[in-house]
């Protein structure tokens, strides 16, 4: 093999998604953490499945652990960015918060059943609850926090305290990471999850209004 | 070192709890998957962690999956002990049928919290899902299908197919691997889970008499 530098021709063409050589980098490492696991899998592993070499990787990540930080962080990052626009808005009248948190799980939970890799399942690794991560457990803590906000604001539900509302349904959301690595997700899981949430809130005799103006709250964010 | 065989006296006095090596092996080595992650751990860190040779160790066990088989198998042994009873004297009775989904949910996740390492976290893994576990799958399988069919027993809850009744308390139930791995989990957390199959099961108006019953399912069962 000859040397060649980050800045020369690829070995093979590009056969994953991405528009770049990072792109591709970050697609073929989910796939190996994901099937393989993150312990198993060697920066020189993901060069291979690109069809780069390990020097020219790590012009793109320093190490394995930058390119976990940066697909981990992909796991959150929109549901997050929405999740801080709709509890911002809350006004607290109990349809118009059950949408929110209904709008906030549909949306998280599609991002995650709908990402090509199911990179959830790295969630409960030992690696990725330690200090070196410490930037994704800040955004899912605030993500499960803004859950726990939504679901507070709504009216008691006469089985368990308010303020579980909200984390009921962040829990509910993340069963679908689990629902997917057994097989056994279907299109209609997200919703499933959101619909569960607004029923352990003591709302599902509202559920069809709830829905129409969780649906309207999320085409409102993509329009 | 000097040479010592599985029969000589360890290097070291038993610190961990378990009756013999076997136990104190596994106790070791369920730590050290939970806390470092699986790839991360050897053989010889168990037995380092035990206080015995590695040889020794492979006097109870021939590899690192064998140990993880035996770990994984004992997160849904009782769990699944009891369900397989309780489902058989199924009458059909909501109530009833309400009853025993939720001392199953109760029973189960009661279990996933209290063992001494949070080995739940290990059900994601890649390798956790290859034929290597394949008695483990079949067993966590059927423990999900005994939890659907008490739940196909239960009348129409009003907002989804009854038969996911069960799957999501099978669902909830795992939550709580997530939880305790979160640090969040509380004494109550597994009575909630079975609390939130029931409430999503549309028996919500009935939860003080299904908690009753099911208390005494429980009860009967240790008896």
């Amino acid at each position: 093999m000859t040397t060649t530098g980050p800045g020369r021709p690829r070995k093979q063409q590009p056969s994953r998604p991405g528009a770049n050589a990072r792109e591709e980098i970050l697609d073929a490492a989910a796939e190996l953490f994901t099937t393989q696991g993150y312990a198993n899998t060697s920066t020189r592993s993901i060069a291979e499945a690109v069809g780069i070499r390990q020097s020219s990787l790590y012009h793109h990540f320093g190490t394995k652990d930058d390119i976990l930080e940066v697909l981990l962080a992909a796991t959150v990052a929109s549901g997050l960015d929405f999740a801080r626009i709709v509890s911002a808005a809350n006004d607290g009248e109990p349809i118009s918060a059950g949408a929110r948190l209904h709008a906030v799980a549909l949306f998280d939970g599609t991002q995650l059943c709908n990402a090509r890799w199911n990179l959830g399942v790295l969630y409960n690794l030992p690696e990725a609850r330690s200090e070196r991560f410490s930037s994704f457990i800040r955004d899912r803590t605030e993500l499960r926090a803004l859950y726990q906000r939504l679901g507070a604001a709504l009216p008691e539900n006469g089985w368990t305290a308010t303020g579980q509302n909200g984390d009921l349904a962040f829990r509910l959301v993340e069963t679908l990471v689990n629902l997917r690595a057994d097989g056994l997700s279907t299109p209609e899981s997200p919703l499933q999850a959101a619909d569960a949430g607004i029923v352990l809130s003591g709302l599902g005799t509202h559920l069809a209004a709830i829905r129409a103006r969780s649906a309207a709250l999320i085409a409102d964010f993509k329009a």
